[in-house]
């Protein structure tokens, strides 16, 4: 008899559900690949309707709650798909791994917020804590990080990280069309919630790249260090001067080791059209990693939905069935660096800067001033003139590469100045 | 005292002074990461200087030969990087496995050639058969189809397998250069051999595809029913072509399953502008999968080169050191299916044509007749005015999809017609 793999499910909704999807499609070949049967044989859920898409799951044992499915011993392995940083799923996860059960979790904001303490408690119950499914969906970049490049020393990892900003930025793009009703059509949709905060504000990509700078550097997660900026300020002018000077506008998650601490930044950035990055279109994802051996390599593909998620969470799984574990963040726990920032704005690098003007001789000549005694060298400048019976004309320009700190002074002493009808809009410029 | 894998490393080529690179830079990281200490402890190689690169290895143990090496008391795992289908690699690689020892190697034409023996070698022998640097490089493809793919059930694999090629069809279209102009120039620089046919005639490619497909679809490696077409008769007038219909000219590997066998092939063929795929410019490889859960996932980095290769190759040794083994092409080499090969020109897709017609009346008529006898649609035309003095007109037509059979039909006829000048140069149309 074949030896079994026995799963605890907690958390029924999209996800789960696209778990049983992919068990009753490829359990067969699972089976081929992994010499072991994987079965879900206990279930925990906020609705206790027993039928969940196509799967009538009243045979399965039903756990009161996630706690005590995780130590179930009918269980061998959590599969944690509730989400959120607190209880019930940290609870419950604790005491899966405090049992020595291995733990499939989808959840980014528990990992950006007890990453460590989880990475610890599973090392000290020879315990494995997997979470492939936490970062960018389908895309396997937790195991890139962890194992795939496990010989280099990454220097950086930047990505489009959330599938509802880069949607709406694509479609913005696309067809013209402002924020707001791009934000509607994807409410309706089912790209974006009710409640679009947490992704538009770029705070879903902020709780990833958490978890991957935590894979990339060894460190403890650090999520209250991330410059979080989001997209609802982005205007269809932005995209499309951006356009027209040969880039996109991309939400991009950029950790990095400036030699002086990691520095972490979710904001949205002009990436060129025809750069690898600047071709991810749509819903899709893409993380983008340096390593000093590997060079430069990228990842593509779908960052969220039921199935590709579920593709991740049967990752781990098969790991698990395999008997092939890793330390959660490539190190064992215990080795973990703590997490040290790099001092703030110290990003160097080109800016788009778009401005309002009042129709005033001297706006400019003051503009390059401010800029120059900064030592910001301008690239280029698109002056438009006025819209009919418009008192302010757009002033648009990009700088060379230059350090934050100088730009956001340069730009509060221009805005001091007056000769901007609104606050000036300051976008970073990628140059991969 | 930290344990050790003790690694004998046959060949001390370029890949292999790579791997010494590595573990001399960054031999620490790893340390921390696996718990063991990775140390050469033992070589071979054609030639006894015990110098290469910054590396003294006048300490190690020098074997006689590669099979010595496998079987030395000392040696915990074989790094092969010899390279070729027979020995002294293929005996080796045997000796080590059947030894019960791991075995990490770049060699895709001894994969392709013996890949499903050496498999069942290692699964009898407890012993692992790792390949990461046999494809792509530094890009973990080998990885995630095996481990980061594991619950899908894939479909269609696709990729820039051969860096030489992508470089030489990159710089004649940047350039405006004729591929012999460029073979010239990569030789220079060392990205093309001195008998450049293993790269320029799609077999380095094929050799990679034959593993990629083990690997996707759980099969036997078959190099010999892949149908190969390399690049040396594209050209720039080709490539301008495409172009200006929007297009590049990349030489692909694609397996995909027809539902009636599996189908290989290598060939040029024109992908878009603006595609994941056609922005892969240059030395850099791609791999593009697609898995039923996942769906479409794109892989890119360099497939080639000193570092990225020992990149892959730390990956795999970083796995033995962690314990962790996956059988060789993802299912027990038991398990492995006889491969099947779809009916020959079974490719169903569109078409590019280049014609040199005579300036003679009725050619388009004749032509265009042919074509519609096979059921073929035509896309679009373009028939430009004869050079001046010239006795020819170049004639490029694109059709929608159809089937090979039916094009390769179309045009012997087509040929037979003695409308044209010389044969008809018919590259596939990629409409990812």
């Amino acid at each position: 008899m074949v030896a079994k793999l026995r799963i605890g499910l907690a958390g029924l909704g999209t996800v789960g559900t696209g778990v049983l999807d992919l068990l009753a499609r490829n359990g067969n070949e699972i089976e081929a690949r992994t010499g072991k049967k994987l079965e879900v044989v206990a279930v925990t859920a906020r609705s206790n309707s027993r039928v969940r898409g196509a799967h009538d799951l009243s045979g399965l044992v039903w756990a009161e709650n996630p706690q005590a499915l995780a130590v179930h011993p009918d269980v061998d392995v959590l599969v944690e798909l509730i989400g959120g940083e607190g209880d019930p799923a940290y609870s419950a996860v604790k005491a899966a791994l405090a049992a020595g059960k291995s733990v499939v979790t989808a959840n980014k904001a528990l990992l950006a917020h007890h990453g460590g303490e989880l990475a610890r408690l599973a090392d000290a119950n020879h315990a494995g804590l997997y979470f492939e499914a936490a970062v960018a969906g389908g895309i396997p970049v937790v195991k890139t990080l962890r194992e795939g490049l496990a010989g280099n020393q990454v220097s950086r990892v930047s990505g489009i990280l959330n599938g509802t900003c880069n949607y709406i930025l694509t479609k913005m793009a696309d067809e013209g069309r402002s924020f707001d009703d791009v934000l509607v059509e994807a409410q309706k949709l089912g790209y974006a919630e009710a409640d679009p905060t947490f992704d538009v504000g770029g705070f879903d990509a902020a709780h990833k790249l958490a978890v991957l700078t935590a894979l990339a550097f060894g460190t403890e997660p650090d999520l209250k260090s991330i410059e979080i900026e989001g997209i609802s300020h982005v205007t269809l002018e932005d995209i499309r001067n951006a356009d027209a000077m040969g880039y996109k506008i991309k939400l991009l998650g950029v950790c990095a080791d400036t030699g002086d601490g990691i520095e972490q930044r979710v904001h949205p950035m002009l990436v060129r059209k025809g750069s690898p990055i600047g071709e991810v279109d749509g819903v899709f994802n893409a993380a983008a990693i340096h390593g000093d051996f590997v060079g430069d390599l990228m990842l593509v593909g779908r960052g969220a939905g039921a199935h590709p998620t579920a593709s991740a969470v049967l990752s781990d799984l098969c790991d698990i069935a395999r008997g092939n574990r890793v330390p959660a963040f490539g190190v064992p726990g215990a080795k973990l660096k703590p997490f040290r920032a790099a001092p703030a704005q110290t990003h160097a690098g080109g800016y788009y800067v778009a401005l309002d003007l009042h129709d005033r001789p001297g706006a400019v000549a003051a503009i390059a001033q401010r800029l120059a005694e900064r030592n910001i060298s301008i690239e280029s400048i698109v002056q438009r003139a006025p819209q009919t019976a418009a008192e302010t004309a757009p002033f648009i320009l990009t700088t060379h590469d230059t350090q934050e700190s100088d730009m956001r002074a340069a730009l509060s002493q221009i805005e001091k100045d007056g000769y901007a009808a609104r606050p000036p809009r300051m976008i970073r410029m990628e140059r991969l």
